[in-house]
């Protein structure tokens, strides 16, 4: 018998599910099939990883889902003490503690340089030791355009306003500005996109109701990104906006390899390291000091980068 | 008047002679020249950057040296108090120290897949404060073969060799090793290359001695790694090589953004982001769980990655 609460299978089955529906929706709009890796943990759990390469839209793309657990132990174990006394969770007697993690990752990487690539990401823990029970969610989701229209990123975070309103109208600012925050790269002054929002370590409230926002805001994703994928899909593109594609992607790898939690976490906690890096993209260009020309959309971009902005 | 040693004006002179003889060497066989920028820092110091992109042989290459100096605050106050305490260097008072660090970095990646990629660093620091000095010598030098030719791998170490030999003949075995131990990713059980040689926190001999050998090895580089390129410059190369070449310039990426502590310890302290991350290769390419069909010359590259070997 597990000992963790039901809330576990709850949130497994949620991200599955969300999963399912992700999937099938890119499946319809890209016209090719998801290809699906089932991995197995040895000390606990698994998951189900499903990648799109050299689609018609998407050129790279994953939706995984994982449910993993076992004993706290080594680098784990340090990891969650510096993790947790952050964030005020006192946890005694780690040693013997263990762990569930749930959650679905997505990161689609399209071909076009005008439909931005797309991250979305929710998660649930539980830590249990004899006397000690804590569990806490997480989740988010963002949008990195290569050129800016601010019609998309302005439906992108409206979208999500919507499915965070309907928990709590005090979210939707407090999680845009948490995924400014989070994704930004201090050695470059920039944010990695245009946002969209970011919550972690959410447990003053009840487990259902984050369960409500994590099925809210998953839920959402799909309205949020396919209209955006729907709009731009049939702009042409010059070789030097792919190159520029490319380039900005270097930014999204620096990102992901040198400052995301979840990807060094995975990394060094043992994860599956195919499944962990399928968020990087499929083909990038780092060129020594590169800033575009002037008063084009591409130094548009940047201005916005160094700059958040309200959306909604 | 400078606190430090005559030891940092000697090293910084000892890299900068270095940079212009390496890029003498490189400028002659590639027949295009260095693009040079020179920076200088706020809180002290400055550096020299230098340049080849789109080369007739390297595609993208950097040949830097810096010297840096000020008060330790902040980010690297608290990395070098973690880093000294691993190394057992007692260092009390830091708050009102100072440090002085220069070196010399050299990153060269060529267009052609049967040339490898070639890092090599050597550097000096001090700390000083009130009651104490410390200083310690760094460097080495390591190869990434996209294709191993066995000769490259030997001649690269052998010359090495001779150069720590130079010194002290315990040196080569000891440092060899440490290479293979540093440049390791723990994600894909893979060395980064074939190694050479790497030292780092050298202190228990002279300061003279750790600059001989700075010297002796710094001034190998060009001998261990010009006949390599003039071995493999004419070898013509399909577009699926070239491919292979980008996809093992990911773990590179991933090696230096994820786990290389000169990276993240000069990304973290604001270092110049461009003269540090001109490290990165010039394209790149990420599939997802590729691995090459078994007895092929790219899968036997991997098995050598997998249980470093003896070259020498």
């Amino acid at each position: 018998m597990t000992p963790f609460s039901t809330m576990a299978t709850s949130m497994h089955r949620l991200v599955e599910s969300l999963q399912e529906s992700f999937c099938i929706a890119l499946e319809s709009e890209d016209s090719s099939q998801f290809k699906e890796d089932i991995w197995h943990r040895k000390e606990g759990g698994g998951g189900k990883t499903r990648i799109i390469e050299n689609g018609s839209i998407i050129e790279k793309g994953g939706v995984n889902t994982s449910a993993v657990y076992g004993h706290l132990s080594g680098l784990s174990l340090d990891m969650f003490k510096t993790m947790l006394s952050k964030q005020n969770i006192p946890f005694q007697h780690m040693n013997n503690a263990q762990f569930f993690a749930t959650g679905i990752s997505v990161v689609i990487h399209p071909f076009n340089p005008f439909i931005p690539t797309v991250h979305a990401n929710y998660r649930y823990f539980e830590l249990i030791s004899e006397n000690h029970h804590h569990w806490w969610f997480g989740g988010g989701a963002d949008m990195t355009p290569f050129y800016l229209f601010e019609e998309d990123a302005s439906h992108f975070h409206a979208i999500h306003k919507e499915a965070c309103d309907a928990l709590n109208p005090s979210y939707y600012p407090l999680f845009k500005s948490h995924c400014d925050d989070y994704f930004y790269l201090p050695h470059r002054n920039e944010t990695r996109g245009i946002g969209g929002i970011f919550y972690d370590y959410q447990r003053s409230e009840s487990q259902d109701h984050y369960f409500d926002l994590a099925s809210s805001c998953g839920n959402a994703f799909i309205n949020a990104y396919l209209p955006i994928i729907q709009r731009r899909k049939t702009h042409t593109f010059t070789p030097s906006q792919k190159q520029w594609q490319s380039i900005r992607r270097g930014r999204y790898a620096e990102f992901n390899l040198s400052l995301d939690r979840g990807t060094l976490f995975g990394l060094k906690t043992g994860g599956r390291t195919e499944s962990i890096l399928m968020s990087l993209p499929p083909k990038v260009e780092w060129r020594y000091d590169y800033s575009p020309r002037p008063k084009t959309p591409e130094s548009k971009l940047i201005e916005i980068l160094k700059s958040p902005r309200s959306w909604v």
